[in-house]
C-alpha cells in the first residue's frame, strides 16, 4: 500500500484571484504582514499495490489526466510506502 | 521574509464527498488499485516580517479565524524563512 501525496498548484505565471481576496482579506482584519496567498490543491491517495514502479506510474498519469489541468497548473507528487 | 505551508484538511471523520467522487471517477478509468482519494486546501503565504514568533502567532490565528471552519476541518503547517 501506498500513500501519494500530490499538490496541484496554479503554474506561477497565472494568476490566483482566490489568493488575492484572501489576501486583502488578511490585511483587513490587521495581517498586513502578508504579502502574498497561493492557493492549491492537496490529494492524498491511498493506492493500494505492492509495486512501486506500477503506482508512480498510475500516479504521473492521474495527475496529468484527471487532477491537474495542464494549461494553467502544475503537479507535484510523494509517495510513500505505508 | 518567511513562507508558510498551510494544510487544510478534512476532519478524519467528515466525509469527503468530493475526494469520493475522484475515487470513483479514477476506478472507472481504470485505476482500480486507488482504495481512498482526500481533497484538501493547500496554501502559501508568503509573511514580510523577521520575526519567527509573530510569524507563527499571525499564522495560527489566521488558520483559525480565516482559513480553516474548525467545525469540520483541521490545519497544520510548516514555516520557513526564505
Amino acid at each position: 500500500m501506498f500513500k501519494a501525496k500530490v499538490f496541484v498548484s496554479l503554474k506561477q505565471s497565472v494568476l490566483d484571484p482566490q489568493g488575492q481576496v484572501i489576501t486583502n482579506a488578511l490585511h483587513s482584519q490587521g495581517y498586513t504582514s502578508v504579502v502574498e496567498t497561493r492557493v492549491s490543491k492537496y490529494f492524498e491517495i491511498m493506492i493500494d499495490t505492492n509495486d512501486k514502479q506500477k503506482a508512480e506510474a498510475d500516479l504521473k498519469s492521474i495527475c496529468d489526466k484527471v487532477l491537474a489541468n495542464p494549461n494553467t497548473e502544475s503537479w507535484k507528487y510523494e509517495l510513500e510506502g505505508v
